[in-house]
Protein backbone atom coordinates (compact mmCIF):
# COMPACT_ATOMS: atom_id res chain seq x y z
CA UNK A 1 0.00 0.00 0.00
CA UNK A 2 0.89 3.32 -1.12
CA UNK A 3 -0.22 6.61 0.85
CA UNK A 4 0.47 10.01 0.09
CA UNK A 5 -0.92 12.67 2.29
CA UNK A 6 -0.02 17.10 1.61
CA UNK A 7 1.18 19.56 3.61
CA UNK A 8 -1.84 21.76 4.78
CA UNK A 9 -1.68 25.66 5.82
CA UNK A 10 -4.44 26.41 8.75
CA UNK A 11 -6.12 29.21 10.48
CA UNK A 12 -5.54 31.37 7.03
CA UNK A 13 -5.60 34.59 8.97
CA UNK A 14 -9.57 35.17 11.33
CA UNK A 15 -9.99 31.72 10.35
CA UNK A 16 -8.70 30.04 13.97
CA UNK A 17 -8.85 26.27 14.24
CA UNK A 18 -11.58 26.38 11.19
CA UNK A 19 -10.01 27.26 7.70
CA UNK A 20 -7.23 25.22 5.98
CA UNK A 21 -5.72 24.82 2.78
CA UNK A 22 -3.57 21.89 0.95
CA UNK A 23 -0.27 22.22 -0.65
CA UNK A 24 1.21 19.92 -3.30
CA UNK A 25 3.79 19.06 -0.91
CA UNK A 26 3.87 15.33 0.49
CA UNK A 27 4.89 12.73 2.39
CA UNK A 28 4.96 9.38 0.85
CA UNK A 29 4.35 5.80 3.12
CA UNK A 30 5.01 2.81 1.73
CA UNK A 31 3.78 -0.31 3.95
CA UNK A 32 4.44 -3.90 3.02
CA UNK A 33 3.91 -7.11 4.90
CA UNK A 34 6.57 -8.89 6.06
CA UNK A 35 7.96 -11.56 8.40
CA UNK A 36 9.33 -8.57 10.59
CA UNK A 37 8.52 -5.04 11.53
CA UNK A 38 10.95 -2.33 10.36
CA UNK A 39 11.05 1.21 8.96
CA UNK A 40 13.17 3.37 7.26
CA UNK A 41 12.35 7.22 6.98
CA UNK A 42 13.89 9.18 4.39
CA UNK A 43 13.67 12.99 4.23
CA UNK A 44 12.32 15.26 6.57
CA UNK A 45 12.82 13.80 10.03
CA UNK A 46 15.41 10.69 9.23
CA UNK A 47 17.97 12.21 11.45
CA UNK A 48 15.78 12.35 14.69
CA UNK A 49 16.16 8.20 16.55
CA UNK A 50 13.16 9.18 18.23
CA UNK A 51 11.11 8.97 15.26
CA UNK A 52 12.33 5.61 14.72
CA UNK A 53 12.62 4.22 18.45
CA UNK A 54 8.77 5.88 19.05
CA UNK A 55 6.95 6.74 15.98
CA UNK A 56 3.57 8.25 15.76
CA UNK A 57 2.40 6.83 12.53
CA UNK A 58 3.46 3.45 13.62
CA UNK A 59 1.49 3.69 17.25
CA UNK A 60 -1.50 5.06 15.52
CA UNK A 61 -1.55 2.69 12.53
CA UNK A 62 -1.32 -0.43 14.92
CA UNK A 63 -3.73 1.10 17.60
CA UNK A 64 -6.15 0.80 15.04
CA UNK A 65 -5.33 -2.35 12.45
CA UNK A 66 -5.49 -4.18 16.03
CA UNK A 67 -8.89 -3.04 16.35
CA UNK A 68 -9.99 -3.34 13.54
CA UNK A 69 -8.52 -6.63 12.56
CA UNK A 70 -8.13 -8.48 16.04
CA UNK A 71 -4.35 -9.05 14.82
CA UNK A 72 -1.09 -7.57 14.76
CA UNK A 73 0.81 -8.62 11.33
CA UNK A 74 4.08 -7.33 10.80
CA UNK A 75 5.05 -5.00 8.36
CA UNK A 76 7.85 -2.46 6.43
CA UNK A 77 7.44 1.14 6.57
CA UNK A 78 8.95 3.39 3.99
CA UNK A 79 8.75 7.32 5.12
CA UNK A 80 9.30 9.49 2.18
CA UNK A 81 8.77 12.99 3.95
CA UNK A 82 8.92 15.82 2.35
CA UNK A 83 6.92 18.16 4.82
CA UNK A 84 8.84 20.16 7.26
CA UNK A 85 8.44 19.14 10.80
CA UNK A 86 7.37 21.87 13.74
CA UNK A 87 6.66 24.54 10.82
CA UNK A 88 3.16 25.01 10.98
CA UNK A 89 3.10 23.26 7.56
CA UNK A 90 0.59 20.25 9.06
CA UNK A 91 3.75 17.41 9.13
CA UNK A 92 1.66 15.65 12.45
CA UNK A 93 -1.81 15.78 11.15
CA UNK A 94 -0.44 13.96 7.83
CA UNK A 95 1.18 11.72 10.13
CA UNK A 96 -2.32 11.29 11.71
CA UNK A 97 -4.44 11.36 9.20
CA UNK A 98 -2.30 8.64 7.03
CA UNK A 99 -1.46 6.44 9.72
CA UNK A 100 -5.30 6.49 10.28
CA UNK A 101 -6.40 5.83 6.87
CA UNK A 102 -3.65 3.28 6.57
CA UNK A 103 -5.33 1.39 9.08
CA UNK A 104 -8.84 2.31 7.45
CA UNK A 105 -8.05 1.12 4.06
CA UNK A 106 -6.34 -2.30 4.82
CA UNK A 107 -9.68 -3.06 6.75
CA UNK A 108 -12.22 -2.07 4.29
CA UNK A 109 -11.05 -0.63 0.44
CA UNK A 110 -13.69 0.91 0.50
CA UNK A 111 -13.25 3.54 3.81
CA UNK A 112 -14.65 6.37 3.35
CA UNK A 113 -12.90 9.29 3.88
CA UNK A 114 -15.40 10.71 6.25
CA UNK A 115 -14.76 7.94 8.57
CA UNK A 116 -10.81 8.71 8.23
CA UNK A 117 -11.14 12.48 8.93
CA UNK A 118 -13.78 11.60 12.35
CA UNK A 119 -11.64 9.04 13.55
CA UNK A 120 -8.19 11.50 12.90
CA UNK A 121 -9.84 13.54 15.20
CA UNK A 122 -9.10 10.77 18.55
CA UNK A 123 -5.60 11.70 17.58
CA UNK A 124 -5.69 15.59 16.88
CA UNK A 125 -8.85 17.33 18.05
CA UNK A 126 -8.82 20.56 15.83
CA UNK A 127 -10.15 20.43 12.10
CA UNK A 128 -8.15 22.83 10.29
CA UNK A 129 -5.28 20.80 9.35
CA UNK A 130 -6.91 17.37 8.84
CA UNK A 131 -9.58 18.40 7.12
CA UNK A 132 -7.46 19.36 4.29
CA UNK A 133 -4.98 16.86 4.60
CA UNK A 134 -7.92 14.41 3.81
CA UNK A 135 -9.84 16.39 1.50
CA UNK A 136 -7.32 18.63 -0.57
CA UNK A 137 -8.66 22.21 -1.12
CA UNK A 138 -9.48 24.79 0.63
CA UNK A 139 -11.74 23.81 3.64
CA UNK A 140 -13.74 25.55 6.30
CA UNK A 141 -14.44 22.99 9.54
CA UNK A 142 -16.65 22.83 12.58
CA UNK A 143 -16.98 20.34 15.21
CA UNK A 144 -20.27 18.63 16.08
CA UNK A 145 -21.08 15.87 18.59
CA UNK A 146 -17.23 14.35 17.96
CA UNK A 147 -17.68 14.78 14.08
CA UNK A 148 -15.86 16.97 11.87
CA UNK A 149 -18.36 18.97 9.29
CA UNK A 150 -16.23 20.56 6.42
CA UNK A 151 -17.15 22.17 3.25
CA UNK A 152 -13.95 22.61 0.93
CA UNK A 153 -13.32 24.39 -2.42
CA UNK A 154 -11.16 23.28 -5.09
CA UNK A 155 -8.40 26.03 -5.51
CA UNK A 156 -7.77 27.02 -9.20
CA UNK A 157 -4.88 26.31 -10.96
CA UNK A 158 -3.99 29.52 -11.72
CA UNK A 159 -3.20 30.56 -8.13
CA UNK A 160 0.26 29.14 -6.29
CA UNK A 161 1.12 28.85 -2.50
CA UNK A 162 4.38 30.61 -2.06
CA UNK A 163 5.92 28.90 1.56
CA UNK A 164 9.12 30.90 3.42
CA UNK A 165 9.97 28.11 5.65
CA UNK A 166 12.12 30.06 8.70
CA UNK A 167 15.48 28.44 10.03
CA UNK A 168 14.21 27.43 13.01
CA UNK A 169 10.70 26.61 14.65
CA UNK A 170 8.61 29.02 16.58
CA UNK A 171 9.55 28.97 20.37
CA UNK A 172 7.47 26.62 22.68
CA UNK A 173 6.75 29.60 24.70
CA UNK A 174 4.01 30.68 22.13
CA UNK A 175 2.03 27.31 21.42
CA UNK A 176 -1.76 27.51 21.98
CA UNK A 177 -1.36 27.24 26.40
CA UNK A 178 -0.06 30.76 26.09
CA UNK A 179 -2.75 32.29 24.02
CA UNK A 180 -5.39 34.43 26.20
CA UNK A 181 -8.00 32.35 27.77
CA UNK A 182 -10.17 35.73 26.58
CA UNK A 183 -10.90 37.38 23.73
CA UNK A 184 -12.52 40.95 24.07
CA UNK A 185 -16.02 41.28 22.19
CA UNK A 186 -14.61 43.92 19.43
CA UNK A 187 -11.63 41.26 18.71
CA UNK A 188 -13.85 38.24 18.73
CA UNK A 189 -16.30 39.84 16.49
CA UNK A 190 -13.30 41.38 14.18
CA UNK A 191 -12.20 37.37 13.35
CA UNK A 192 -15.72 36.32 13.29
CA UNK A 193 -16.39 38.69 10.31
CA UNK A 194 -12.99 38.39 8.60
CA UNK A 195 -13.48 34.84 8.97
CA UNK A 196 -16.89 34.85 7.40
CA UNK A 197 -16.23 37.29 4.54
CA UNK A 198 -12.49 35.37 4.07
CA UNK A 199 -14.49 31.90 3.93
CA UNK A 200 -17.11 33.80 1.16
CA UNK A 201 -14.29 35.27 -0.88
CA UNK A 202 -12.79 31.63 -1.06
CA UNK A 203 -15.95 30.07 -2.11
CA UNK A 204 -16.85 33.00 -4.62
CA UNK A 205 -13.57 33.25 -6.19
CA UNK A 206 -12.90 36.91 -5.04
CA UNK A 207 -9.00 36.77 -5.03
CA UNK A 208 -8.71 40.40 -4.62
CA UNK A 209 -10.72 40.73 -0.86
CA UNK A 210 -8.18 37.99 0.18
CA UNK A 211 -5.71 40.09 1.43
CA UNK A 212 -8.86 42.33 3.40
CA UNK A 213 -10.43 39.18 4.97
CA UNK A 214 -7.24 37.57 5.96
CA UNK A 215 -6.59 40.16 8.51
CA UNK A 216 -6.65 38.64 12.49
CA UNK A 217 -6.99 39.60 15.87
CA UNK A 218 -6.14 36.03 17.71
CA UNK A 219 -2.89 35.17 17.62
CA UNK A 220 -0.69 36.26 14.63
CA UNK A 221 1.09 39.07 15.81
CA UNK A 222 1.27 37.57 19.28
CA UNK A 223 3.18 34.43 17.72
CA UNK A 224 5.32 36.65 14.79
CA UNK A 225 6.45 38.69 17.39
CA UNK A 226 8.91 36.08 18.68
CA UNK A 227 10.12 35.46 14.80
CA UNK A 228 10.43 39.54 14.08
CA UNK A 229 11.66 38.79 10.78
CA UNK A 230 8.18 37.53 9.61
CA UNK A 231 6.43 40.99 9.73
CA UNK A 232 9.19 41.96 7.39
CA UNK A 233 8.14 38.38 5.29
CA UNK A 234 4.42 39.89 4.68
CA UNK A 235 5.63 43.02 4.03
CA UNK A 236 7.75 41.55 1.24
CA UNK A 237 4.98 39.31 0.30
CA UNK A 238 2.41 42.12 -0.17
CA UNK A 239 4.62 44.57 -1.78
CA UNK A 240 5.64 41.76 -4.73
CA UNK A 241 1.94 40.88 -5.67
CA UNK A 242 0.65 37.85 -2.70
CA UNK A 243 -2.76 38.11 -2.67
CA UNK A 244 -2.88 36.75 1.03
CA UNK A 245 -0.30 36.47 3.51
CA UNK A 246 -0.77 34.72 7.06
CA UNK A 247 1.25 32.74 9.34
CA UNK A 248 0.76 29.24 8.95
CA UNK A 249 -0.81 27.14 11.64
CA UNK A 250 1.35 28.39 15.04
CA UNK A 251 3.89 28.91 12.73
CA UNK A 252 7.35 29.60 11.75
CA UNK A 253 6.48 28.91 8.10
CA UNK A 254 4.69 32.15 6.34
CA UNK A 255 2.37 31.16 3.59
CA UNK A 256 1.26 33.11 0.73
CA UNK A 257 -1.11 32.48 -2.52
CA UNK A 258 -0.24 34.62 -5.48
CA UNK A 259 -1.08 34.48 -9.36
CA UNK A 260 0.67 32.43 -11.28
CA UNK A 261 2.46 34.90 -13.35
CA UNK A 262 3.56 37.09 -10.01
CA UNK A 263 5.09 33.82 -8.28
CA UNK A 264 8.56 34.16 -9.62
CA UNK A 265 8.73 38.01 -8.68
CA UNK A 266 7.71 37.14 -5.30
CA UNK A 267 9.85 34.33 -4.75
CA UNK A 268 12.93 36.15 -6.23
CA UNK A 269 11.91 39.12 -4.05
CA UNK A 270 11.19 36.81 -0.74
CA UNK A 271 14.58 34.40 -1.34
CA UNK A 272 17.24 37.77 -1.73
CA UNK A 273 15.66 39.31 1.53
CA UNK A 274 15.56 36.49 3.56
CA UNK A 275 18.82 33.93 2.15
CA UNK A 276 18.61 32.01 5.68
CA UNK A 277 14.40 30.96 5.30
CA UNK A 278 13.56 28.52 2.35
CA UNK A 279 11.06 29.98 0.01
CA UNK A 280 9.45 27.37 -2.31
CA UNK A 281 6.37 27.66 -4.67
CA UNK A 282 3.56 24.88 -4.69
CA UNK A 283 0.20 24.31 -6.67
CA UNK A 284 -2.42 23.56 -4.23
CA UNK A 285 -3.64 19.81 -3.90
CA UNK A 286 -7.11 19.41 -4.30
CA UNK A 287 -7.27 15.83 -3.75
CA UNK A 288 -5.97 15.56 -0.52
CA UNK A 289 -5.04 11.96 1.00
CA UNK A 290 -4.50 9.69 -1.80
CA UNK A 291 -3.91 5.71 -1.35
CA UNK A 292 -2.85 3.03 -4.05
CA UNK A 293 -3.29 -0.69 -3.53
CA UNK B 1 -39.25 60.03 -5.29
CA UNK B 2 -40.11 57.02 -4.02
CA UNK B 3 -38.05 54.68 -2.18
CA UNK B 4 -38.83 50.84 -1.03
CA UNK B 5 -36.22 49.81 1.60
CA UNK B 6 -36.77 45.91 3.18
CA UNK B 7 -36.98 44.62 6.57
CA UNK B 8 -33.80 42.45 7.34
CA UNK B 9 -32.95 39.86 9.74
CA UNK B 10 -29.36 40.08 11.34
CA UNK B 11 -26.49 38.07 12.97
CA UNK B 12 -28.19 34.73 11.65
CA UNK B 13 -26.87 32.95 14.45
CA UNK B 14 -23.17 33.05 15.08
CA UNK B 15 -22.62 35.42 12.37
CA UNK B 16 -22.66 38.37 14.90
CA UNK B 17 -22.90 41.98 13.65
CA UNK B 18 -21.31 40.15 10.58
CA UNK B 19 -24.59 37.88 8.66
CA UNK B 20 -27.71 39.69 7.44
CA UNK B 21 -30.44 38.88 4.99
CA UNK B 22 -33.12 40.52 3.35
CA UNK B 23 -36.68 39.99 3.63
CA UNK B 24 -39.78 40.79 1.12
CA UNK B 25 -41.54 43.68 3.67
CA UNK B 26 -40.93 46.77 3.04
CA UNK B 27 -41.12 50.08 4.27
CA UNK B 28 -41.97 52.81 1.52
CA UNK B 29 -41.35 56.55 1.59
CA UNK B 30 -42.90 58.73 -0.95
CA UNK B 31 -41.10 62.39 -1.20
CA UNK B 32 -42.10 65.16 -3.15
CA UNK B 33 -41.36 68.91 -3.57
CA UNK B 34 -43.60 71.02 -1.43
CA UNK B 35 -44.52 74.75 -0.62
CA UNK B 36 -43.68 73.82 3.40
CA UNK B 37 -42.83 71.11 5.45
CA UNK B 38 -45.15 67.84 6.22
CA UNK B 39 -45.41 64.19 6.85
CA UNK B 40 -47.64 61.74 7.58
CA UNK B 41 -47.09 57.86 9.25
CA UNK B 42 -49.08 54.73 7.70
CA UNK B 43 -49.04 51.72 9.26
CA UNK B 44 -45.93 50.74 11.78
CA UNK B 45 -45.27 53.69 14.09
CA UNK B 46 -48.37 55.82 12.86
CA UNK B 47 -49.86 55.78 16.59
CA UNK B 48 -46.40 57.43 18.03
CA UNK B 49 -46.37 61.29 18.01
CA UNK B 50 -42.60 61.62 18.55
CA UNK B 51 -42.34 59.80 14.94
CA UNK B 52 -43.99 63.07 13.53
CA UNK B 53 -42.23 65.78 16.09
CA UNK B 54 -38.45 63.90 15.92
CA UNK B 55 -38.80 62.24 12.87
CA UNK B 56 -34.94 60.18 12.18
CA UNK B 57 -35.65 59.96 8.53
CA UNK B 58 -36.06 63.59 8.24
CA UNK B 59 -33.39 64.54 10.29
CA UNK B 60 -30.79 62.34 8.24
CA UNK B 61 -32.40 63.13 5.12
CA UNK B 62 -32.02 66.98 5.60
CA UNK B 63 -28.28 66.60 7.05
CA UNK B 64 -27.36 65.09 4.24
CA UNK B 65 -29.63 66.85 1.63
CA UNK B 66 -28.05 70.37 2.91
CA UNK B 67 -24.28 69.35 2.79
CA UNK B 68 -24.52 68.00 -0.68
CA UNK B 69 -27.11 70.46 -2.47
CA UNK B 70 -25.84 73.26 -0.27
CA UNK B 71 -29.58 74.59 0.88
CA UNK B 72 -32.97 73.60 2.34
CA UNK B 73 -36.22 72.84 0.89
CA UNK B 74 -39.50 72.10 1.61
CA UNK B 75 -40.84 68.63 1.03
CA UNK B 76 -44.02 66.40 1.79
CA UNK B 77 -42.92 63.13 3.70
CA UNK B 78 -45.73 60.09 3.33
CA UNK B 79 -44.48 57.05 5.21
CA UNK B 80 -46.27 54.24 4.51
CA UNK B 81 -44.21 51.56 7.33
CA UNK B 82 -44.98 47.66 7.23
CA UNK B 83 -41.25 46.40 9.11
CA UNK B 84 -42.13 46.41 12.64
CA UNK B 85 -40.97 48.83 14.95
CA UNK B 86 -38.35 47.54 17.92
CA UNK B 87 -38.79 44.03 16.92
CA UNK B 88 -35.21 42.82 15.37
CA UNK B 89 -36.52 43.34 11.82
CA UNK B 90 -33.97 46.02 10.67
CA UNK B 91 -36.81 49.03 11.17
CA UNK B 92 -33.80 51.63 12.05
CA UNK B 93 -31.54 50.19 9.47
CA UNK B 94 -34.41 50.88 7.25
CA UNK B 95 -35.07 54.20 8.36
CA UNK B 96 -31.03 54.91 8.07
CA UNK B 97 -30.40 53.62 4.59
CA UNK B 98 -33.70 54.74 3.01
CA UNK B 99 -33.35 58.69 4.06
CA UNK B 100 -29.47 58.49 3.17
CA UNK B 101 -30.76 57.30 -0.27
CA UNK B 102 -33.08 59.74 -0.65
CA UNK B 103 -30.75 62.55 0.07
CA UNK B 104 -27.92 60.97 -2.30
CA UNK B 105 -30.38 60.43 -4.97
CA UNK B 106 -31.79 63.88 -5.18
CA UNK B 107 -28.19 64.97 -5.85
CA UNK B 108 -27.03 62.23 -8.27
CA UNK B 109 -29.04 59.66 -10.03
CA UNK B 110 -26.43 57.90 -10.63
CA UNK B 111 -25.24 57.47 -6.90
CA UNK B 112 -23.88 53.85 -6.11
CA UNK B 113 -25.14 51.31 -3.32
CA UNK B 114 -21.79 51.39 -2.15
CA UNK B 115 -21.84 55.03 -1.18
CA UNK B 116 -25.26 54.91 0.60
CA UNK B 117 -23.97 52.01 2.53
CA UNK B 118 -20.95 53.84 3.47
CA UNK B 119 -22.66 57.05 4.65
CA UNK B 120 -25.13 54.68 6.42
CA UNK B 121 -22.75 53.90 8.76
CA UNK B 122 -22.72 57.07 9.92
CA UNK B 123 -25.68 56.64 12.06
CA UNK B 124 -25.59 52.95 12.15
CA UNK B 125 -22.05 51.85 13.53
CA UNK B 126 -22.67 47.93 12.65
CA UNK B 127 -23.33 46.90 8.90
CA UNK B 128 -25.19 43.39 9.59
CA UNK B 129 -28.70 45.55 8.87
CA UNK B 130 -27.12 47.73 6.64
CA UNK B 131 -26.08 45.74 3.98
CA UNK B 132 -28.63 43.56 2.66
CA UNK B 133 -30.90 46.23 3.39
CA UNK B 134 -29.24 48.28 0.92
CA UNK B 135 -27.80 45.32 -1.32
CA UNK B 136 -30.74 42.29 -1.05
CA UNK B 137 -29.90 38.98 -0.55
CA UNK B 138 -27.72 37.09 1.87
CA UNK B 139 -24.85 39.49 2.67
CA UNK B 140 -21.78 38.48 4.71
CA UNK B 141 -19.67 42.16 6.20
CA UNK B 142 -16.84 43.56 7.24
CA UNK B 143 -15.60 46.90 8.20
CA UNK B 144 -12.32 47.88 6.77
CA UNK B 145 -11.07 52.21 7.60
CA UNK B 146 -14.50 53.21 8.16
CA UNK B 147 -15.91 51.51 4.80
CA UNK B 148 -18.09 48.58 4.58
CA UNK B 149 -17.18 45.35 2.53
CA UNK B 150 -19.53 42.80 1.71
CA UNK B 151 -20.45 39.85 -0.29
CA UNK B 152 -23.92 38.88 -1.01
CA UNK B 153 -25.54 35.85 -2.01
CA UNK B 154 -29.26 35.61 -4.09
CA UNK B 155 -31.42 33.72 -2.19
CA UNK B 156 -33.47 30.91 -4.30
CA UNK B 157 -37.33 31.58 -4.91
CA UNK B 158 -37.69 27.83 -3.15
CA UNK B 159 -37.18 29.53 0.19
CA UNK B 160 -39.33 31.30 2.33
CA UNK B 161 -38.54 33.34 5.26
CA UNK B 162 -40.65 32.59 8.14
CA UNK B 163 -40.70 34.95 11.02
CA UNK B 164 -42.86 35.02 14.28
CA UNK B 165 -42.83 38.63 16.02
CA UNK B 166 -43.86 38.30 19.33
CA UNK B 167 -46.46 41.00 20.76
CA UNK B 168 -43.91 42.45 22.86
CA UNK B 169 -40.49 43.88 22.27
CA UNK B 170 -37.16 42.58 23.86
CA UNK B 171 -36.37 44.29 27.49
CA UNK B 172 -34.34 46.84 26.83
CA UNK B 173 -31.93 45.13 29.85
CA UNK B 174 -30.55 42.93 27.40
CA UNK B 175 -29.21 45.00 24.80
CA UNK B 176 -25.89 45.23 23.25
CA UNK B 177 -24.52 47.05 26.65
CA UNK B 178 -24.93 44.04 28.68
CA UNK B 179 -23.67 41.23 26.66
CA UNK B 180 -20.40 39.77 28.04
CA UNK B 181 -17.11 42.20 27.19
CA UNK B 182 -14.93 39.50 26.87
CA UNK B 183 -15.33 35.99 25.60
CA UNK B 184 -13.37 32.63 26.33
CA UNK B 185 -11.53 30.89 23.64
CA UNK B 186 -13.39 28.45 23.54
CA UNK B 187 -16.75 30.53 22.58
CA UNK B 188 -15.23 32.87 20.25
CA UNK B 189 -13.76 30.26 18.28
CA UNK B 190 -16.77 28.11 17.68
CA UNK B 191 -18.61 31.25 16.54
CA UNK B 192 -15.48 31.69 14.08
CA UNK B 193 -16.24 28.63 13.14
CA UNK B 194 -19.75 28.25 12.73
CA UNK B 195 -20.30 31.62 11.45
CA UNK B 196 -17.46 30.70 8.44
CA UNK B 197 -19.60 27.40 8.41
CA UNK B 198 -22.81 28.90 8.11
CA UNK B 199 -21.54 31.50 5.42
CA UNK B 200 -19.92 28.80 3.02
CA UNK B 201 -23.18 27.13 3.51
CA UNK B 202 -25.40 29.69 2.08
CA UNK B 203 -22.56 30.72 -0.64
CA UNK B 204 -22.68 26.85 -2.00
CA UNK B 205 -26.26 26.53 -1.34
CA UNK B 206 -26.08 23.67 1.24
CA UNK B 207 -29.31 24.36 2.56
CA UNK B 208 -29.58 20.93 4.62
CA UNK B 209 -26.37 22.16 6.19
CA UNK B 210 -28.09 25.56 7.77
CA UNK B 211 -29.45 24.46 10.93
CA UNK B 212 -25.79 22.40 12.28
CA UNK B 213 -23.73 25.81 11.17
CA UNK B 214 -26.63 28.47 13.07
CA UNK B 215 -25.24 28.01 16.53
CA UNK B 216 -24.59 30.66 18.58
CA UNK B 217 -22.71 31.34 21.77
CA UNK B 218 -23.05 34.68 21.79
CA UNK B 219 -25.72 36.40 22.20
CA UNK B 220 -28.61 34.27 21.09
CA UNK B 221 -29.91 31.89 24.51
CA UNK B 222 -28.93 35.18 26.66
CA UNK B 223 -31.78 37.13 25.00
CA UNK B 224 -33.50 34.24 24.77
CA UNK B 225 -33.92 33.55 28.35
CA UNK B 226 -35.51 36.83 28.22
CA UNK B 227 -38.57 35.61 26.56
CA UNK B 228 -38.53 32.09 27.22
CA UNK B 229 -41.24 31.33 24.53
CA UNK B 230 -38.76 32.13 21.69
CA UNK B 231 -37.03 28.06 23.09
CA UNK B 232 -40.44 26.85 22.19
CA UNK B 233 -40.62 28.84 19.34
CA UNK B 234 -37.70 27.60 17.83
CA UNK B 235 -37.99 23.98 19.11
CA UNK B 236 -41.14 24.47 17.20
CA UNK B 237 -39.82 25.38 13.92
CA UNK B 238 -37.50 22.57 13.70
CA UNK B 239 -40.06 20.33 13.85
CA UNK B 240 -41.65 21.62 11.54
CA UNK B 241 -39.35 21.44 8.33
CA UNK B 242 -37.47 25.00 9.45
CA UNK B 243 -34.00 24.40 7.90
CA UNK B 244 -32.33 27.12 9.89
CA UNK B 245 -34.27 29.11 13.13
CA UNK B 246 -32.29 31.99 14.82
CA UNK B 247 -33.11 35.00 16.73
CA UNK B 248 -33.33 38.11 14.29
CA UNK B 249 -30.87 40.88 15.41
CA UNK B 250 -31.02 41.43 19.00
CA UNK B 251 -35.04 39.91 18.71
CA UNK B 252 -37.95 39.44 19.87
CA UNK B 253 -38.67 38.17 15.61
CA UNK B 254 -37.46 34.90 15.56
CA UNK B 255 -36.75 33.86 11.92
CA UNK B 256 -36.44 30.92 10.65
CA UNK B 257 -35.98 30.05 6.49
CA UNK B 258 -37.95 26.58 4.89
CA UNK B 259 -38.69 24.98 1.71
CA UNK B 260 -41.47 26.16 -0.15
CA UNK B 261 -43.21 22.44 0.40
CA UNK B 262 -42.97 23.32 4.19
CA UNK B 263 -44.06 26.87 4.49
CA UNK B 264 -47.72 25.96 5.39
CA UNK B 265 -47.07 23.32 7.56
CA UNK B 266 -44.49 25.14 9.63
CA UNK B 267 -46.74 28.52 9.52
CA UNK B 268 -49.65 26.39 10.92
CA UNK B 269 -47.95 24.68 13.60
CA UNK B 270 -46.69 28.24 15.22
CA UNK B 271 -49.65 30.13 14.99
CA UNK B 272 -51.59 27.27 16.73
CA UNK B 273 -49.04 27.18 19.18
CA UNK B 274 -48.27 30.74 19.68
CA UNK B 275 -51.62 32.45 18.80
CA UNK B 276 -50.87 35.88 20.64
CA UNK B 277 -47.82 35.97 18.47
CA UNK B 278 -47.73 37.58 14.79
CA UNK B 279 -46.30 34.46 12.25
CA UNK B 280 -46.37 35.43 8.48
CA UNK B 281 -44.23 34.03 5.40
CA UNK B 282 -42.28 35.93 2.97
CA UNK B 283 -39.72 35.86 -0.23
CA UNK B 284 -36.34 36.95 0.39
CA UNK B 285 -35.61 40.45 -1.17
CA UNK B 286 -32.88 39.72 -3.37
CA UNK B 287 -32.67 43.62 -4.78
CA UNK B 288 -32.37 45.51 -2.11
CA UNK B 289 -33.25 49.49 -1.43
CA UNK B 290 -35.22 50.48 -5.01
CA UNK B 291 -35.55 54.08 -5.76
CA UNK B 292 -38.07 55.60 -8.46
CA UNK B 293 -37.57 59.28 -9.46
Amino acid sequence: MVIKVPATSANIGPGFDTLGIAIDLHNTIIIKKSNFFSLSIKGEGADRKRFKSNNLFVHIFYEIYEKLLKKRDNFRFEFNNKIPISRGLGSSSAVITSAVAAAYYMYDKDSSKTDILNHSLKYETHPDNIAPAVLGGFTVSILEKGKVLTQKKSMPDFLKAVVVIPDRPMSTALSRGVLPKHYSIKDAVFNISHSSFLTAAFMNEKWDLLKVAAQDKFHQDLRMSNLKELFAVQRCAYENGALLSTLSGSGSTFFSIAYEDDVKRLTNSLKIKFPNFKVESFNFDNIGLKVKF
